[in-house]
């Protein structure tokens, strides 16, 4: 049973941590789409808005009156059983509303939830609030991710702040854990709140492999380059070597040759790259051209889960082999909240463990997150598996 | 010669009035670009400001210091000798410079430019300043019509103000004003400012001809409209024809029809379409193809410029059925600023006139504006003629 | 140990198979390239000739003399490590070399190798004409699903020829057969010939799972399309709704509504829809979507190869839920050969069985076909799974 | 009054031309369209073939049987007022109807017309049959430079015979002949066949201009390039500087760099460039790039008219500056015969003069033929104007 006293706190914790990532910005800042991928950071604040008022006031709370009878159009992501919406690529062309006006929709709702939850008990509704909280903390990774991109693709390179830190240093003393030939069981057992995707706990049987404890590093990834990784067609997938030589890729995102020196965008501002710091901003086929240049190769999904306990883990979502599927048992939700998961489980591939721009208790070790192969905007990173 | 100080005071109030006209908006309608012929409005308060920083302090001011090492990159447009450049289709990809930054940019090249020409007299610099202030007039007209666009495309509608009249009603007794056959002297031979384009008197013959003394109305339009105009091919050039299948065209820009009824986006926001006023917002092609079903043409550039004291103008950029070719004598600047008209000397067609948007004294009777034919987001409207 | 004896039977056998499949087709059919997918019939033919030559003459037989200096740069598919080669999209832009001009090249080919084979006992050249073998039998199917496109494609509907039988009848007594938990050995034990994608035979566990005996049929999937399939956004990814509505999909390719009945092009012209026969030409995506709609799903690759001997299959190649993924011990071929398979393990689902098109002793039970999710011109089918 | 005689001669010899230019074709050149301008020669046939049976013996022969009857379909090129059609970037997609059922189909067209002309005079059919060997003879134009681009375009060069002379010699002693400044008629005055854009004689004013009796040589035009012409923005139009960037642009078409030498592929096969004959297969953008670069300009399509009884043409068509408009008191012909011109009048370039694969007769001094300005795989040339 949900109990709603730390429902409601943690509901409004999460709605002003998520205010609390934008505080650094400035208005400009909040409307543009420099990529189809990166949505304007004021459409998160008003996407996760929408999603309580859409599925819980406007349905549960007979009183309620939507703050704007067209949010619901602009604010609407990609649920296709819930009426028409913006198509994704046209989110930045919108200034209106302002991102004043999005602030109050938010304290609008905020306070119609907080009224409600507080005078009505129920269950169902309480489950929807929970999802809805797991919702936008979803949305503060991509509102931080999206934020560096805005800001790094800007040939000003603006900080975001002084303070964040995305790149810990690291010793470096690369061990490989053996993991012993067995059955595993996979998937999320626990009490608290998972998605559609981590449930259908199953069986794996597994033979034995060995896992490195950390991460590649910026050092061992500029090794590949100097060697030549990038020129090199046997080490990629052939959609990865059409990648690279239409986009002209030549290194992982945010990093900039200046005379001869590699300097890397931060969210601190732009920086001379630090070597002794995981790698990060690459896609799945970076991740996989490396590996097949180290001779070794990415975990899968449940590699990783299994091993997950022997080292450290959480700075960056971490590539696997895995293609994002059903698991065995999958079950998607009924109606509109069966879009969630289940109509993205094809041609993207699973990230396990969370990253740097990660909401704390947003992630597990069953966590299962999912981005197409080319895409790089995330802290994603790359640990390494033998065979034996 | 130029004077100087009318000339700052023309200066001065130019600058003035590019930032009255966007004294309504909020800070977010800075910064988007719905489409790549509409620029962000702090774009074009930048560019302009640029312009003078670029061919004049920078050039002739020894004491003057850029005000930002990257702005020349920012707000270059398109002048390929004068360095790199954002390309025009990432202009709505920029958050930063903010808004406000773009305004001290302007406060520190006006005065700047203000105490050197106080200080200075120098023939050439006044006549780069008044080509700095032609120019930025233009961008006058593009920042309002881009800015309709921008609030015109958004799915709430905001208003721009109150008291913007973009629609003017009009009697529309249509006659038809005789020109005899004769050769007349085309292009400007006044004393004050012009464009290069408009320079090389020369004369044309041209044969007699009748054109109408009023624009064509919305409600003439919503007649092509019903007679199934937009689905007649005959009536079409095959690339209008091509063009109205793809982008599914049925009506002018900014016009709605909602439950049977037109309405029409303003800057006074969405109104009831009025009938007794000119057409606007329609594309050469649509120009055409009404003319085409009329059994008339439109006229020729040398027609309007010779006609053009016959009938009231200056609330609709006119179409005309001229390429926009270089005249007879037609010599560029030397350098960069030869980029300024020449180089777009192919694949569009000749506006006469000036519009609701023009900066006062910016047009006149030999003024060639110019677009490409598919175009519509300028305040266009359409005359008609008849050969006899 | 490979015979060389039996071995050149099998390599003259399926030079002159391939041969066979072209001999109904007019001239011109052999030139065209459609959609970029399906290649020019004599593209094929030449294709696996120099698959031949290059990897064998030219490499292992000292007096080899290339046919042709240039053929290589034409022939060559997608091999990026041996050289330049025409890109996919230009197959159909080639009028030369003539088709009388590579079947000269075949048959100087295929008598070069028998020449040196009968004359050279090598193993390890005995292993690359096998591969070339196999590789030619590969492309047999893709010459007959091509030919299918070209002339399905063509508003004349010419028939290929008038016997083959690509719709045998079906008495369709859907029966599930329930398959054990269990670990279960996956990949091929054989000593035969098989691909480096079979290889590294593993274990797996599954759970217990029951799998019909019949493919889905024409009549199923008509009643799917009766039922608003393609219209419900809920039974569809993401990205397979975007297809449906981008390119207006409805129904099976080669299926035509004329006057409220369906036809269906096949080999021998069009003719009605047999509704008692296994639907065909359908994408991933619509095989989803109808085992969503039925409420059951599709097999993995490791539940097909482990219940496949309790049906019959072969005339459909069947979509299943596994991407195409390496095994757990897969070793790609070093150099050229290594590009293979490997490189195309990512983004495309597993189809397992084979079907009408393929060539006799070509696939088998450990076979791994592999398409991109939205892919139609193979003849693909449909089983369906349920869980228990 | 058209004879019929010397019509039904003109008629016959017309249909054989066309099939001798194809003479020297393999059945797979027929075929294939390697770009959207370029037809596959087996389409000209046929559509040549469907003029004239859909204008006139479909609509006068009343017992004339079409000969299949989805040809319509298949050979209509633009006619949107006729019917449906195969979209113009399909044509290469038809392996069907073969390259033998067109001469079929020519062969029935012909012979059932020249039975109709023989038994029927009428001065309206005869008009009609007039357009169609016009309309012909430009498709045979079309047809020798389509031919060359498929075959120009192969990477194994092939010759298209051994005779075909395009790269006539030049004395190449250039000199200017002054025009007197004048009123000029324009347009066709004579009692044989012209096309609609050539009517409406008017007069037009010139100034005094100066015109080359030479078109630009290839040693001109190679100074140009060894001078940088291809690298200075300055001189191109803004649309043909991303259009040189965009597609890489470094020389006209069918030039070849090879090993620091250059080479032409003509209908002979590729060939060391030959210096002193008249440069082609330039486009317009390219022809102004050079004249600017000279310090001169193109003639407009009046001063060509004018003056060209002063000098050689024929072997080339000339670009001009003059955009392809409608003349004053132009008519366009009613129906589907009036989409013959008109409707191609924008964003379009004149050319004047005709080229070594005009049909004999088929141009004249007032011919205007005209392309988009970036198209080269015409026989495309250069005459330079001076002002005075």
């Amino acid at each position: 049973m949900i109990v709603t006293d730390s429902l409601l706190t943690s509901f409004l914790k999460t709605r002003s941590d998520t205010e609390e990532i934008c505080a650094p910005l400035e208005t400009e800042d909040y409307v543009i789409q420099p990529i189809v991928d990166v949505s304007p950071p004021k459409w998160h604040l008003g996407h996760t808005t929408w999603f309580f008022e859409e599925f819980i006031l406007s349905k549960y709370d007979t009183n309620y009156k939507r703050f704007h009878p067209e949010y619901a159009y602009v604010f609407n992501s990609y649920y296709e059983s819930v009426g028409k919406r913006v198509i994704r690529t046209n989110r930045g062309n919108l200034s209106r509303p302002t991102v004043s006006q999005v602030y109050q929709y938010r304290d609008y709702v905020t306070s119609h939830l907080q009224a409600f939850l507080e005078e009505n008990f129920d269950e169902k509704i309480n489950e929807l609030v929970e999802i809805g909280i797991h919702h936008e903390k979803q949305h503060q990774e991509l509102l931080l991710t999206d934020i560096k991109f805005i800001l790094g693709n800007n040939p000003l390179f603006p900080k975001y702040n002084e303070t964040f830190t995305e790149n810990p240093e690291s010793n470096q003393s690369n061990q490989y854990v053996t993991i012993q030939e067995g059955i595993y069981e996979i998937g999320y057992q626990g009490n608290d709140f998972c998605y559609d995707n981590e449930l259908g706990v199953h069986r794996v049987l597994l033979e034995e492999y060995a896992i490195c404890n950390e991460l590649v590093s910026n050092k061992e990834y500029l090794d590949f380059i100097n060697d030549g990784g990038y020129n090199d067609s046997l080490l990629w997938h052939a959609e990865a070597w059409d990648w690279i030589k239409n986009d002209n890729i030549q290194a992982p995102l945010y990093w900039h040759l200046i005379d001869g020196q590699y300097y890397q965008y931060t969210l601190q501002g732009l920086k001379a790259l630090k070597l002794n710091t995981s790698v990060t901003h690459i896609s799945y086929y970076e991740a996989f051209a490396f590996a097949q240049w180290k001779g070794q190769r990415l975990p899968t999904e449940f590699e990783w889960e299994v091993a997950q306990h022997q080292f450290k883990w959480g700075s960056r979502w971490e590539w696997t082999e895995s293609a994002y599927l059903p698991y065995p048992n999958y079950k998607k939700a009924p109606g509109a909240l069966g879009e969630y998961n289940g109509k993205f489980m094809v041609n993207q591939k699973v990230l396990r463990g969370g990253s740097v721009a990660t909401s704390q208790d947003h992630t597990r070790s069953t966590y299962r997150n999912f981005f197409h192969p080319n895409l790089r905007w995330q802290f994603t990173g790359l640990r390494l598996v033998k065979n034996i």
